[in-house]
């Protein structure tokens, strides 16, 4: 430590003060190669912690993802399913379905893309597909949420994040076409399974499914083929409107 | 079609058969070389569908994932978070966290296993950590389980899944051990976030946690280091008994 106790008399504060780092960079230039080693390994340690630490709270404010309720009934009935369950639902058919992408797609970022698409709705909530008036304002309020969500993160990892999210909105992208494709294809399975609960309280149209889930034959014809001959058909004039 | 009319008279049951069946063989024979591709090539088409029915059973049948409720409490412990849930949250680590492994890892790798986890808990409910009469049988359930909701998909991917999950369970590969060290520090940081609630609940002693948590260490060393001093030591003598 700089020496107080022994420095000269009669100075006055600003004096203390130059005097204190002068004793200082004295100090750090008598140091030894060793000390100095400690000593920058301890700023690194602590930047290092620093890291962590706005990771960890980040992993802990995304837990809120598992309160925004959708929209969708689980395959049973019984209840709706929440966003942190659907983006689990999503990544395990990135998994299992990635051989029905359009073009070859990386399953690492389709699956990285699914994980985080909804995490702007902790903030925004989630807007149902078929609710005109809510997707208006949708994107001013995702934005928002995004500023805030991403940004509790290493500015390096928010940056990723951030792009990694705008690929899904745009869908230009392989990988971006094929998890926008499971996005759509999920909630018709489960609707399909739970005998169109979610599809008849919302009076959905045939002409509205049509229209929205052109995006699954963009990321994978395949699949697209397969809603419409055994997830959808079954359904209509019954949980959806023919017409 | 085989000529049933024109068939000769004064034939046995067994002779028409065979008589339909040499027909038959004599009109493969003559069949054009584009009429076999159109015949191979539904077959194709049909043993195409099968496999993605097959998939797309398995991707519903996982949807109970969601109905496995496990003892940790969200972190504003209102509710206790259920497996699909849980796996998303490890995901999500595996994403942001991956350069805490203690060894270089396939991150793809590692986001499947964690994905693909607990879904033998479907049938075999979930075992809390520290319920050492539960943990007895719980490989045996386990196994059951797996046999059948695995051999839901397509052979080929069951075997996959099947790895994958006894690479888990075995613990022995970078990937798995820092797959583990996942699922060992979520459920901490979910007790540090809802004050302890699940840790009280259970009256879990400090040594339970050291006991079991040494595997986050194997896999990610900075990540146990920070669950020490941030999540396990400000409880201790609070939520978590100290002995």
């Amino acid at each position: 430590m700089v020496d107080l106790i022994n420095m000269p008399q009669n100075k006055n504060c600003i004096g203390t003060l130059i005097y204190a780092l002068q004793e200082l960079s004295l100090k750090a230039e008598r140091m030894s190669q060793e000390d100095r080693f400690i000593c920058f390994g301890m700023v690194e340690k602590e930047k290092k912690m620093e890291r962590l630490q706005q990771q960890m709270e980040f992993i802990a404010e995304v837990d809120k993802l598992k309160q925004i309720q959708r929209q969708s009934y689980l395959t049973d009935g019984i209840r709706k399913e929440n966003d942190a369950e659907h983006s689990w639902h999503l990544a395990m058919m990135a998994v299992f379905l990635s051989e029905y992408a359009k073009e070859q797609v990386d399953v690492l970022h389709v699956i990285s893309m699914v994980l985080i698409h909804d995490l702007v709705e902790i903030d925004a909530g989630d807007t149902y597909a078929y609710d005109t008036e809510g997707n208006k304002s949708k994107r001013e309020r995702e934005e928002k949420a995004a500023e805030r969500i991403f940004h509790l993160l290493p500015e390096d990892q928010a940056e990723k994040l951030w792009e990694l999210w705008e690929e899904f909105e745009e869908n230009e992208t392989p990988e971006a076409n094929f998890a926008n494709a499971l996005d759509r294809i999920q909630p018709i399975l489960l609707n399909h399974k739970s005998d169109g609960k979610a599809w008849e309280e919302h009076q959905v149209q045939l002409s509205q499914i049509l229209g929205r889930n052109a995006n699954i034959e963009k990321g994978a014809p395949k699949l697209w083929e397969y809603a419409m001959e055994s997830l959808i058909k079954p359904n209509i004039g019954k949980a959806i409107i023919d017409k």
